[in-house]
């Protein structure tokens, strides 16, 4: 089959063997399956992401320097089963899965060199994890399960009491993800910030009140954000300095939920923390559950991700499209639909 | 009056003006000071703590390079009102009070240039914020009050279900103040590490169910730390690294409470905290319910402070205490008594 492999950064197609599918396994064939920040790092900071893997332990691996087919985020349909594993899908099924084979060792599809991830023609899951995708919702949108699972479980984990006022730092698809789950909930207000007047835009469509430019002035002086005594501050941006800058600007007692991923070592002045008493949740993923529930809210139409898709390209197009989501004027999520010409 | 005076880090006694209680306010006579943490750090880095205390805001101040009387866990006894205040406590009533000047720029006792702390003859306080010490309380130990009340929020912080196995890193008085805190509430298993034996020593009296010195291994590695899947792990080291350290160290979901006060800039990778979904919570300070509540808790013997004190000095002694203080064998506690000869 055909593939986008990457080693350290370099991107290429190539022609591999197709993947087989092992007892409990589904041979699916990808119909789309976005590009992720997180591909773009492992791509750009391969030694990094390789070296922080290793040490940390924890879902988000890439443990190898070796060839890997990335993509996670995807939908796919039904081609075959492996040995001893129940039909009880029908083949063309389009389904979604958490990007992670259940083998005795688990795999993080898209992060391991054994097994293709969904920038390939074909990939094998987990029967026990698949999900059948509701009649009716494009492959495009099932695709988007994964990211917008993200924003939901970072919602989650903030715990909201419903006063909050809330602040986005950072639109890209995370940042995206998170307001588009806080809007179904009716949290808020919601201001978003970047310095993308495309991405404000996209803010504003999935929900925020008020999209700001931080180049025009701190965010963290809107009125919007007096109107609660509780601040909830998701970082969505993930480059070193981040949090030390939020650490300065953010109100006393203000609650940061950490989710853009920085791969650096990075600094910040704990006394600054301490003398606001601010909290700082890490968060990363989802549950099986919030999986779940996200592929229904996409269903529903509750989350509305059309918006987000900002291009469909072939296999060949993936290393440029990993160049073109360097500019946030561009592009919001990028779907490789590897069967298309 | 006799007072010990700090200049960046420069330690001397010399004669100053009485202070003079204004309006509300109250002249007392300093029974016992304790040397804090913070005194030591706001001598040793007067430039970054200076620095940061007027970039940070918040409580934790000191924001001037002039000399200042230190001292801000203190006991002390009525001895004159200032104009338009009630006499309604007797003269030679012993009290304590919250380290703070509620004046219309409220002064932080014991880190303010305008008006002398614990560590001189007398000082002026808020009559609004003045605690009567139970009867049959020696003066000594409600100068305990203040640190001990510092442990008591950090608890209260860390919103205990009950169900949770606890590891407080560093046994210094904070983190004795944090394990009394904890015994006294049931809380536990608590596990201790420090590398001095003197301190595993008073954590073990304090309600430390385990006392571990870091050089013999992980103290995450304890077999009580497993009984549990909530580890809520008490930062009391407060040095540059060491939550890096943790983040490395700290099972998936833990709870971090920083309450070491780090001075300088820190580094950490966040993607390890990420991958593990921890969360920080940074703490300071107490509120005057926490404060009134630690000193009945020590009128009543529920937290037993006697342990902690383990040097009585006079002012002439503060600077040659200061340099005490580096070793962690030789003390936890030194009160400076200003009338002692």
């Amino acid at each position: 089959m055909r593939a986008a492999l990457m080693e350290r950064g370099k991107i290429w197609v190539d022609t591999v063997p197709d993947p087989v599918p092992l007892a409990g396994e589904v041979l699916v064939k990808t119909r789309a399956c976005g590009i992720c920040g997180s591909d773009l790092h492992a791509a750009r900071h391969t030694d990094a992401f390789v070296a922080t893997s290793r040490e940390a332990g924890g879902a988000f691996k890439l443990t190898t320097f070796d060839p890997v087919v990335l993509g996670h985020e995807f939908s796919a349909e039904v081609v075959d089963y492996g040995p001893n594993t129940p039909h009880d899908l029908a083949v063309g099924q389009l389904v979604c899965s958490v990007p992670m084979l259940a083998r005795a060792n688990p795999l993080a599809v898209g992060y391991s060199a054994e097994i293709p991830g969904g920038f390939a023609e074909y990939m094998v899951l987990s029967r026990s994890l698949l999900l059948p995708v509701p009649n009716g919702t494009p492959d495009t949108h099932a695709a988007l399960t994964e990211p917008m699972a993200v924003g939901l479980h970072a919602v989650n984990k903030a715990r909201l009491a419903g006063n909050e006022a809330i602040l986005v730092l950072g639109c890209g698809p995370v940042g995206l993800a998170i307001i588009t789950a806080l809007e179904q909930r009716g949290a808020g207000p919601i201001v978003a910030a970047d310095y993308s007047p495309r991405r404000r835009e996209l803010a504003l469509g999935q929900g925020a009140h008020l999209a700001l430019d931080p180049k025009a002035g701190s965010a963290f002086d809107a009125q919007e954000l007096k109107r609660s005594r509780d601040i909830v501050i998701f970082e969505c941006i993930g480059v070193p300095g981040s949090i030390d800058k939020i650490f300065l600007a953010a109100p006393q007692n203000a609650r940061i939920v950490v989710v853009g991923v920085c791969l650096e070592m990075d600094h910040a002045r704990p006394l600054i923390a301490i003398n606001k008493e601010l909290s700082v949740q890490y968060v990363l993923g989802y549950s099986l559950d919030e999986f779940r529930q996200t592929l229904h809210h996409i269903a529903d139409g509750s989350f509305d991700v059309a918006p987000l898709i900002t291009a469909h390209v072939g296999l060949d197009a993936v290393a440029s499209s990993f160049e073109a989501l360097r500019d946030p004027e561009r592009h919001a999520k990028i779907l490789v639909e590897p069967w298309r010409a």
